[in-house]
């Protein structure tokens, strides 16, 4: 889609969640499978979730682990090349990327419909926490938050954690993107109550809504279902993968525990109609936004130090 | 309260949601009133709506209404000081700040509960849509996101359109700020659709719940009610101010047209349980986010530039 050609008035988003198993194989065949049946539904812009091909790993810190990395280009990306091409349509494609033997990254790469490899985006932002220990085995992202301007679409390619970030989500749409995706991999603790369960998810999908109105774009989320780890511990994925408009309506949702496709139109047009409606973009006061930069303003930003004396009336 | 102190459990908010006639002085008289009405049921936190002393001049543009600015301090501040002391409450006050002839500002003024002037902020993000002529009258804020620290809490003040801006409120959490507070005039022009209107509402509500989640703050937002402007044309002002903790659950709200007081306790813990939980500030990026001082990136974050030749493999 090159910046002289009139856009199509809308393009096609297909998610894809699914269960993992144990067997890499297995689940590249999956994915495969549901790929051709979201090119078939009419999906453009197909995405997996994060970490797709195996079970989700982090739950624990184990060496052993780091064996499932690959270099990009590698056989995943070759054989997801020739399905995009194959089929014409955009895939973007979660990858434990192996860098160098010592640094490993949480990647997704990005196809264009002619099977081109256009790039790939890193975590930017790694959690840590229990039953999440990305620290130990991803380096943070060093490629900032690139804009993929595909065949279909022009996105912005985010990584679940990324989706609690404002500031990710803002750079995403000032790079141009009309569509945010973020692959993931949430679940529950199973002996979490019922009302905090529906607290966190509420959380998450209200922040990723919040990201399509206050910049007016299309947000994309594509998140893991099934459970993984001991029968009365580990992770029970929530899935409910969905599609968000430019005023943050949900216009598309996945369940919550069923292998799935979700295909979703978007409308190009409500982009810039949100943008001219609400105005957010050209009101930004770039002057002030300095700070954020920092981890804290350490007392600074209070005004018994800042003061009342202002000697500007 | 001073850093050595041991903060309170909790303290309680109460929201003022009015609408307002053409005479000033009943609006002023109004407020108090129910500024006593929340004191009395223990709001130690009372917030006014935006510009709350008069109707919302700003539909239209007319230089007589620059006579309904005053300075600071001036006789509004002296009032309600006085009342603040005498009920021992911390009062926010907006006000239509004349700074010198021909420099006014969109502010609020935050007053201690011992009858301290503690400082203001001035509007930073301007709009200027059908109605909402704003930047004809209002010179853009020079104070930054100051955080005030008043006896019950610490307050970062930001002004109705301020709330789409997901910067303005990180700035005020990284300032210290436990509970963000949002004046505001928001309504819908009377012949729009009921379901334009409930997408709008849901907007709104969406983002400013989104500010509480990704900073682990409180957040309240007081919103006037009330018709203004002719009979088929004007602005209905949808009130229905609410708080929101930490976690984003709406804790308390306002109906969508009478005055009213909302008075919400807000258990101080939850703000650390949040951050705890989901410790999104640990993980920020600052040595990416400099571009945030952009108004766009121009295509450089586009990947058919930046490019698939990444030396860093």
């Amino acid at each position: 889609m090159a910046d002289t050609e009139i856009p199509a008035a809308e393009f096609t988003v297909g998610l894809i969640q699914m269960a993992c198993t144990t067997e890499v194989q297995a689940n590249l065949d999956t994915a495969s499978a549901l790929i051709a049946s979201a090119a078939n539904k009419g999906a453009q812009v197909i995405c997996l979730q994060e970490l797709f091909a195996s079970p989700y790993f982090c739950q624990r810190e184990e060496v052993d682990a780091f064996d499932l990395a690959e270099p990009i280009p590698g056989p995943t990306t070759d054989r997801y090349r020739e399905q995009a091409r194959d089929l014409g349509v955009v895939l973007i494609v979660p990858m434990f990327e192996r860098r160098i033997p010592g640094v490993y990254h949480n990647t997704v790469v990005v196809i264009d419909a002619d099977g081109t490899l256009l790039g790939r985006y890193r975590k930017m932002h790694i959690p840590d926490d229990p039953l999440y220990h990305e620290k130990f085995y991803f380096t943070p992202g060093d490629l900032g938050y690139p804009v993929f301007e595909t065949r279909f679409a022009r996105i912005g390619t985010l990584i679940c954690w990324d989706q609690w970030y404002p500031e990710a989500a803002r750079l995403s749409a000032l790079g141009g993107a009309e569509l945010l995706v973020y692959p993931s991999a949430i679940g529950w603790h199973p002996r979490e109550p019922k009302p905090i369960r529906s607290d966190q998810y509420n959380s998450w999908q209200i922040v990723q809504r919040s990201h399509a109105i206050a910049n007016g774009v299309f947000v994309a989320t594509v998140n893991r279902v099934g459970h993984e780890g001991p029968f009365d511990g580990g992770l029970d994925f929530w899935g409910q993968s969905f599609v968000c408009d430019p005023m943050g309506r949900v216009i598309g949702t996945g369940t919550a525990d069923q292998n799935e496709v979700v295909i979703v139109r978007c409308i190009r047009r409500y982009i810039e109609d949100q943008r001219r409606g609400w105005p957010f973009l050209r009101d930004r006061r770039v002057d002030s936004y300095g700070a954020l930069t920092t981890h804290g303003l350490g007392g600074l930003g209070l005004t018994r130090s800042a003061s009342w004396s202002d000697p500007g009336v």
